[in-house]
């Protein structure tokens, strides 16, 4: 069993980024910038915002946050969207979900300037990466398949399982592993909450991506000697034995499984950092004007 | 074993349809106009636009046809495009494929205003359509959703599998499949040319969908007893013994799955005329502006 160092992986493209960008200020270019909207103090998402505010400075990107209180009405925020489509400085922004109730998700997603929708979220992006055209891919599936890409683990004909079918994770992931390409051109299985007999279809699976939010929902009996399995979940499970209070748990029972194993993604540690290091790519990327212009 | 009479179900939506323009009409509503764009003369692209003008007059559509040589300019294609985008009186519109090798297909595509886009082709609607937002669904996946909805096949918790992962057909049904909908909610599975033990996945589909284009790649050692098949396959394979010098046949080995399945479409007369229905179907609702404004 090999264990899958997403957070040394995440380091080296994050280095490789930040030569890039040395050249690209060297010769008197533009320094990528990042904007992220944080709306509210939910604790998860502070620590996200964080890390990818840490990340930029890694990268040498500029980064700009901008804090909303979570009584912010929709049309403020909303309008905070549109002056970062037009600020020209700004090369891409993110909105970190969840928002608040009172806030349409999907509305504020799809005012964002698809040039700068550095998540991969909005419709044109997930469209254009369905189709195979270029776009942001969305970051958790990008990272997942330079993961792969990265352990040289052979996708081609393959039989890769993709338990959840969410619009961040199970479907761009399955699309991207169906896809003509290298990673990519596996026999793709999407199984969610309606599947019947979800065990006979895991125990196929040649490469298990989970991602359904369910802590420790995949058990030993559940794939077969060795598989490779990607673990998508970070749920914070309460934990009195923790200074945060809490346990980011995966959605592999980690201790069972990973013997079974030819590859494991730890959590945290493993697809994580990757999230974080794929929204890196695209702000270089929109920085660059690679994709659109 | 049930056949699924394609046509049959065709023409009871295409009359509902008829009855709802005709009472748009008598409220002193918008007619419904579809335009066609042929390129050349191609056999099957004439049969094919010939049946969407003929379903155009049946529903009470205003249809208009504009037909341009086969050695037309790429910049002349997308002007006319363009003219048909600010045709106020052109509610929805197509441009058949496929195309002569000059023009770039995808540039079409994209050239189409997606608020006209019936086919369902552009990215915006690709990408509404994975996210589950309302859009124009891509005809021939919508069209078998309605065959299966038509013949009350129940669809949650099965085990779908899409044989080809083509952008019109094997991605967006794999995905309509998936959806949290019904019909959808199933396990999906997409297999294509690179899939490695192909036979063993096949033979676990509840529902099969054939949509790679290889004449009668189906055969009865693919499945199992009581399983639903979908055949998408319309390859025109030559034939002394018919007028027409070809034979329209599907991906799936007729005679000899048939007696296995629970239901089988067949070729012609399953998909294809509910594919130019969906076609009907999407200009209604551009008619009506109920998805678009």
């Amino acid at each position: 069993m090999q264990l899958i160092d997403g957070k040394a992986v995440a380091a080296k493209i994050k280095e490789e980024i930040a030569k890039e960008v040395q050249a690209i200020k060297a010769e008197g270019g533009k320094t990528p910038h990042l904007a992220a909207i944080l709306v509210g103090h939910d604790g998860g998402s502070e620590t996200y915002v964080a890390h990818k505010v840490k990340a930029c400075a890694e990268c040498g990107f500029k980064s700009t946050l901008i804090r909303l209180e979570s009584d912010v009405t929709e049309a403020e925020l909303l309008s905070k969207v549109e002056e970062l489509n037009q600020d020209a400085d700004v090369d891409g922004f993110i909105v970190q979900l969840p928002l608040p109730k009172h806030i349409d998700e999907q509305k504020v997603i799809e005012a964002i300037d698809y040039r700068k929708d550095v998540d991969g979220f909005h419709p044109i992006n997930v469209g254009r990466m369905s189709i195979g055209l270029p776009c942001f891919v969305s970051a958790t599936p990008a990272g997942i398949m330079d993961l792969l890409a990265h352990y040289n683990i052979e996708t081609k004909g393959k039989h890769c399982v993709v338990l959840g079918r969410s619009n961040i994770v199970g479907k761009p992931v399955a699309t991207l592993m169906m896809q003509k390409s290298n990673p990519g051109n596996a026999t793709v299985t999407v199984c969610h909450s309606a599947s019947e007999n979800l065990k006979d279809i895991t125990r196929q699976a040649d490469i298990l991506i989970a991602a359904l939010g369910v802590p420790e929902f995949v058990t030993a009996d559940m794939v077969k000697d060795g598989v490779t399995v990607i673990d998508v979940g970070t749920t914070r499970v309460p934990n009195a034995n923790t200074k945060s209070g809490f346990k980011l748990t995966g959605d592999v029972k980690f201790d069972e499984v990973a013997p079974k194993c030819s590859y494991i993604t730890p959590v945290p540690g493993g697809v994580g950092p990757m999230t974080i290091c794929s929204l890196m790519k695209n702000t270089l990327l929109a920085g660059k004007k690679s994709i659109y212009k």
